[in-house]
Formats: C-alpha cells, structure tokens, sequence
C-alpha cells in the first residue's frame, strides 16, 4: 500500500491544472494520502514496534509540543518570512517539511487516542468559523469576531 | 461541496466493519475530507475574508502555537488520561475536537503558505521513521533510534 | 560578578534552615542570582556578540517556543512523572535544568525588549490571582475561577 | 510581606540612573521580588488553595504551554514587532504582562517540583552558552556554534 501511495503523486505539490480563474498556478497539496490513510500507517508503525504503551494521550501531546518547538526553531532567527520561503535553502525546505511532518503525525495520533474524527471536525470546526466572522462583515480585518457582533 | 461533505461520512468516526483480524472495532477517520481539500476550504475562506496579508508564515506559526496551547489547557489539571478519554463529558470531547481542529487548520494553511505538499511530506517522514526505528530493534522499547544503531 | 555570583550558592539548592513548622526540609531556591541580575548578564552576551538584531521580539518568542518545546521532549514518554522525579537519572536531572534555564533565558530577554517589568509584573498577577480564586471558596478544587463566583 | 515587596519598585521598570556608558537609560527590572520570593510565594498560594495535588510536574508543564500559548495569540497577527512594541496600546502591554508572568509562575513551580535550582541552574547554562558562542568568533552571525568550531 505504501509504495502504491507513495507512486500516486508528485513529490512536491502541483500547481493546479490550467483553469479559469485566479486559482490557476495556485500551490496544492497531492490528493493522497487521505489523513486517514496517515492515521492507518501510524497506526501500523505504532503496533508492529509495540509502542502503544507509549502512546498515550498526554504522551502524544507532549511529543506534539516537541516537534512544534522545531517548528519554531526553524523560524526564530529569520525576522519576517514571505510566503513561499524565498531565501531558503533546499535543506531547509527539507527540514521544514519534516517537522511539520513530524507535527502532523503526532496531531493525528493524538486525535485517534482520544477518539476525534479529526477530518470531519475539521468541517464542524470550519463552518463554526464561517458563522463567526462573517467574510461580509470582516473584511480586511483581523478584529476579533466579538468586535463585529450587533 | 461543504454540505456535501457534511453529509458524507458520520460526525463521529466509524469503527471499521466486520472483519478478517484484530483491527475490527478499531477507530478510524472519516474518509473525507482529504488534506487537499481542507487545504482548499481554509484558503477560499482566508480569500473571502482578505485575511492573506495576515496570514504570513510566522503569523500562522504562532497562531498555532497558541491553538496548541489551548489543547494543553484542556489537558494540564488531569493528570494521566486513558485512551478513549473515559471520564471526559460531551462537552470537554467537543472542545478538544475543535481545538484539535484549529491546530490542523493553521498547520494546512502553514505548510500551503511554505510550498510544503503536507501529505506527501508525510509519507517520506514516515519511511524514514522506518528506517531509523526498525521494527526488529525497538519492539516495546522507547529508546531512542540512536541507541539501536550497530 | 559572574564568578562572584557562581561562588554565592550551593549548586543543587538547600533544604530550608531546621525550622518551626511543616516547611522544614522543603526545597529552595538559592538566593541569587536575581531576574535583574540574569537580564543584565543576558543583555551583556547579547551586546558583546552583536547578536540584538536578531534578538526582537518575535524571534525571542519562537526561541522560548522552541525551548519549551525541549522541556516536552524530556517528559514526552515518561507518563505520570511525580514530584522530585524519583526515576530520573543525574543526566537527565541536568539536562532539564539545561532546558529550562533556557526558557527562562528567552522569558527574561523578551520581557526586556518588551519593556515588561517581569518581577513586578508577577506580584501584580499573584494579587490578581489570589482574588479570583479565594482559598476559601476553592480548597481541593482545580475548578475555574468562574465556578465559585456568587 | 507581599506588600512589603509592591512598594518596594516602581511598577514599569526603570531607566537606570544616569551613568558613564552606553547604558545609561537601558531599561532594567526592579531589583525585587527575587526568584527565590516568587517560589515562596506561588507555593504558600498553592498551599493555602490544597493545590499540590493538582502541581505535579506534567500537569504544570502543559499549564505552562497553554500560557506560552497565550503569549503567542497576543503575538501572532502583529508581523514584525519592534523592540519596545512601539504600536501596541497600555492595555495590550499589560495583557502582555500578565502572560508572561503565567509563563513565569509555572516555570518556577515546575522547576521547583522537578527540585531544579533555577536561579543557579541559569548561571551554569550561561557559562555553558558562553563557551559554545564565543563573542570573538561569532560577532554579529546567527549561525548555529558547530559552524564556528575549529
């Protein structure tokens, strides 16, 4: 399964297909694997090496709180960064898409131990926020939502 | 496309279906949304809102550093907590479904913004956990990979 | 003042003086040096390095992050850790005093350059903390300050 | 005690006294409470409350994280911020304030209960720090201190 989706995408993200809007050229991510697909490897590594023992909820927590802080760590002497990382090098880049690798891994796990369908969270989650800030009243803004309520 | 995604899949995750090995009753993630398309949802929602001038890779980075901070909130007076959150209420689950949700948002749109493709970021990271934690060295052990060299 | 210092304290902290009450034997901290004393002495390796143009206040942010993040590694996998951390080795003992040292390095560099007043700015908030939680109204409970109010 | 302490500094800081050097007018912190005062202190408040129970060492590791986590939403959205947040207003500055002093408080009750001296523990880092970083060799670069080894 690992090498099927491993084969099914460009490595570094596409650029969408010719279009007809101003989404054309925009960065995206390859379609696979799924984050269940992730939960389901990391699942798999976690058991063949016995290490659900280890990787319990606070555990998991902590871990993710690790990997963040070399997150940070990546980014805290730069000063401001442009979207797209301009004066990066290649072996950062790498090291960046580990960590946040590693973050996402680690977010994934956690919510499986805590039994969180993290995907369709994310779809509760992200219509709670659409109904918080409404895109006709917050406009250029980064106000919190409680300063546009009537 | 929300609604119909919406409608896709139960809110709380399924446990897989009958089957062939110990996997059965085991948790899983909806299959959808995909990375790719959450990606998507939070970009046409930052565009709506004109908020990619704030959205600026170490605005993110620190936002989610902060989302990260409020999963810890709910965890930090519990002391160790059981997978499945046993003692948790309904209301604490949802909680930490949203702020699990916030934390994989921001990091979507950090990685987006960082030409990082997060899902196939994933899948080198993972291969090589593999090779730095062999399965046939670290079985129940939590040491680390170093330890384990020849 | 740096040797001065050094020489001031026992390395390990002391055990409280024979005493009169419950206190006794409970662990201090050395009486130097003071947050005033350890932001002069950071804000001097800063200048003789020419380092304070890296040294603004987002990027000491994210170092303190990543710092933090140093910390989480060093208790991710333990589970429960009880207080005086009775299974840890003298290795492990210095690392975190290592760790630690450093978020509170950064803590005090970035309160510098916000201009924070860090030792007074804590009294402020302890008598603001021990207005909204009464030890009368919450003996034993780790409830939320709002829980108790009349 | 406590108000002993309040009146003994002004509340923001002070410009040091008019001097000879470079640093007259630098900004520095009150000379108390000391680290020592405030561990005194945040114990007879945990005391007082019967929160030990709650003060293990994780659990005021994540109470940690979730305040740095505060820290950074008061960041996040800011782009680059300059030394002595020259924008924020008088209440942003105090939010600020007290953030960085929840930071401070469970940083001290953590090293406390991991029976850490920080204040020396500090000076051990510092001459650590100053050995990996000499100021001859790294003037002004931010590189990491294996590139300036021999």
């Amino acid at each position: 399964l690992m090498e099927a989706i491993c084969d099914n995408g460009p490595v570094n993200g596409t650029a969408s297909h010719a279009g007809t809007s101003g989404e054309e050229n925009r960065f995206t991510f390859s379609p696979e694997p799924s984050v269940e697909d992730i939960r389901r490897m990391q699942a798999e590594f976690t058991d063949e090496r016995d290490w659900n023992k280890f990787h319990q909820p606070r555990n998991l927590l902590l871990a993710m709180v690790g990997e963040v802080g070399e997150v940070s760590e990546l980014f805290q002497w730069k000063g401001e960064v442009a979207e797209g990382l301009p004066d990066w090098s290649d072996s950062e880049r790498e090291q960046l898409a580990h960590e946040l690798s590693d973050v996402f891994i680690y977010l994934v796990e956690l919510a499986e131990k805590c039994r969180v369908d993290l995907p369709q969270a994310v779809l509760r989650k992200m219509a709670l926020n659409r109904l918080k800030y409404p895109a006709s009243k917050v406009h250029g803004s980064a106000k919190k939502y409680t300063e546009y309520k009537d």
